[in-house]
């Protein structure tokens, strides 16, 4: 987010050099509202403030502002002023901005950092989208077993500059093996004579590098943890993500899942709408809306095939809307419920049976009452329609509202089955629901409708 | 969640009295799996495993279990030990179990708590659900302003059992307003002689106690903080939110946002698919439904007026699911994305042009090609159908085209519209997402369809 409220007063500050003021002013705010402010000024006004400030506030003031601003920022500076901003910053935020950078101006960069800063960001940025290894950070600190509390404080409080977090502390071996951990609660409380060994937590919960970035952030969640270590193959400790960390992937995840629900395709950023472009947009919405416009081809087939009943029976057209938007309804609510629940892990794949049968006695009340609020319509206002002699109305209510309890029912259960299956598979559930789902249930619905209706006039 | 895979082991251990075995096996894991592993267990049960353990890890196990089997538990224990458990739990997770309790229950356990915590009670518990204050928790430390660092560890210390988190602490006037925070890093790596006053943070971010609790969360999460202060209407502190709390708060509300996108009407409580009975599913998705069903008359009601057309033309039928289809996809698709947008505060309703410029460019594309293949298919497959003579095929497949077309542009509109529309007036924008949006575009659409075609054939 930008914030253009105080634009005019920050660029005469930098005009008239009145550098004082700009320091005091982003060193007074928190970083995420002076990276706001500064976000909102050209990239080279915004390193005429950034280029005064301390070191770490500069840092942690550029970490928060938005990719684009950080990445148009970069491209301006010199490469010592751009190795000495990314040397400062989070190395899980740095590792994200590498990422984005141009090849050339990549190569261009590292040779001016340290070495231990080269491998760390070549290290992080090597872990693939979308696992725990790729939010992870490698900020964290170790204990040995032997230390008293009071010079594991100490250390602490030595190292606490350059750490993302001092409040949780991991005991390793010398295979680098997480064996417990403390947070500096235990350690303030313990006796100061206590021993780490003595005083650490030894049920350790972690993730893997290539596990779910957002398992990885739901163990937090469970757990209520500051941060959790996260090991590689061989069970080293490689890495910690935080609570904060956390947060942003639950948030991003779901953007994902909401979009993927309205079977909006491609990348899945948060706070991507106002700057992905017109063109983008189209892409991405455009690849599902016409291969389910193709699908539709299907339900226009079916149409067809019934051309001479519909031409007898034109109140069957009435009701072709009520029918498709009733089946997508209920089929999204019954999906929409599923999905969410798999999401929260609330059920697995293979609770199908328990689900079905919920969903089967909740879609026979809802069958029941949709096929009573048609029949009441086609009594009260089908008179209007041409029926063909010696066909009662009544008849053609009762062949439609039947058709639409069927509709809803079926419509259910496949609004349940299509995301369980889909899990069973290993694909992403929410891939099936909603616009996918409408499409199905249009076709089924359809067949559903025609046949119960041609039965009934008996044609 | 519940773990049965060690409940026989358990009810072994309970029922041959191994109580060391017991507490050591609760005591061992992390709260949230024991609370996994002992909720799955009856209520006696539970509360035989549980009664031996130290009450502060018997209260932490507590909260931890699920609502229903807290309410149940205290169901049967005597008030005395009701009390007991009750005293040593976090107070949000206690004002919230305390809502749950019948009025009976909660009058007489009330007497057997001290002052102090009932008042507490009644504090919490009088905000209303969906605020920042129904969410926050009474256990946070302030510190006067003039303490030393290490005196101010030394209070930090004293206090951390009974407290949520020691890691952030408030400096508060004689009104309880709030001065500044610091926090436990900040008091370990200071000069242990520095005054509090002199190393606080002035720049407090905090929220009040009618805020929104998805906003409060969003703080956390914008300002990377580990707790929110929260104060009432005269100013004072009052509580605090914790980074736990946002990731709960964030998880409840995305859920209720998704089931409101999809027409589910009722609370909106995560974790809840399972536990919910089939009759309370069909309740909360039969009102929406019923009124779907309703606004579904006036499609009708078009449809039926454009009888005429129809029997003439049956091939218009055999596109109605697809432009419905359509129409329901693109709007959906634009309302997700203005919705979440909204969610997230990347727009403001007051980024109507904005948005309606960008949604426009979209969906002249969109809508371009969608009328491309549907003048493909009527000119590939339309012969099939019955066309009067002196129609030529080209005709209506312009007219199809076109009304898709225009389907599309003005259901993108109307999705981006609507959400926009509620926020302006103060109403959840995800309540006009999907279903009853695609009711309205199906209305509109079929307006454009018919119309058009009636234009083009020249009836």
């Amino acid at each position: 987010m930008k914030n253009t409220l105080l634009v005019p007063e920050l660029r005469e500050l930098i005009e008239t050099g009145q550098i004082d003021a700009l320091r005091a002013f982003c060193e007074d705010v928190h970083p995420a509202t002076a990276a706001e402010m500064i976000g909102a000024l050209s990239p080279s006004e915004s390193w005429s403030a950034l280029r005064h400030l301390d070191p770490l506030v500069r840092s942690d003031i550029f970490s928060h502002l938005e990719d684009e601003t950080q990445t148009e920022m970069l491209s301006i500076l010199s490469r010592k002023d751009a190795a000495d901003i990314l040397a400062d910053m989070p190395p899980d935020d740095r590792a994200d901005l590498f990422k984005l950078l141009p090849e050339e101006r990549r190569e261009d960069i590292l040779p001016a950092l340290a070495q231990a800063e080269r491998e760390d960001i070549r290290r992080l940025a090597s872990y693939e989208e979308g696992t725990a290894g790729s939010v992870m950070t490698s900020d964290y600190v170790m204990l040995p077993l032997e230390l008293t509390a009071q010079q594991a404080i100490d250390r602490l409080r030595e190292v606490a500059p350059d750490r993302e977090t001092i409040y949780t502390a991991y005991i390793v071996d010398a295979k680098r093996r997480v064996q417990g951990f403390v947070s500096l609660k235990d350690l303030i409380v313990a006796r100061r004579d206590a021993r780490v060994g003595d005083i650490m937590h030894t049920d350790v919960i972690c993730a893997r590098v290539q596990d779910d970035q957002e398992d990885a952030a739901r163990k937090i969640q469970k757990y209520d943890l500051l941060a959790l270590p996260v090991v590689d193959a061989g069970d080293a400790l490689v890495g910690i993500i935080t609570h904060d960390d956390a947060l942003d992937i639950i948030t991003q995840e779901q953007t994902e899942d909401i979009e993927k629900l309205m079977a909006i395709a491609g990348a899945h950023e948060a706070g991507a709408y106002v700057k992905t472009s017109a063109w983008a947009h189209f892409k991405s919405r455009a690849v599902w809306l016409v291969i389910l416009a193709f699908f539709g081809l299907i339900s226009g087939f079916i149409v067809q095939s019934f051309e001479g009943l519909l031409q007898q029976f034109a109140i069957l057209a009435v009701f072709m809307p009520m029918l498709a938007d009733t089946g997508g309804n209920t089929g999204s609510q019954s999906a929409t419920l599923v999905v969410r629940a798999l999401a929260l892990k609330e059920i697995g794949s293979s609770d199908i049976m328990r689900i079905l049968w919920k969903e089967l006695r909740v879609s026979l009340l809802l069958g029941l009452l949709l096929a009573v609020v048609a029949f009441g319509r086609v009594m009260a206002f089908g008179g209007g329609s041409s029926v063909p002699e010696g066909v009662a109305l009544g008849t053609i209510g009762f062949a439609i509202a039947l058709a639409l309890g069927l509709q809803v029912v079926t419509s259910t259960l496949i609004g349940a089955l299509l995301p369980l299956g889909a899990a069973r598979l290993k694909l992403d559930p929410a891939l099936v629901a909603s616009p996918a789902l409408t499409t199905v249930v249009d076709i089924t619905g359809l067949l559903i409708f025609f046949s119960t209706a041609k039965f009934f006039v008996g044609l």
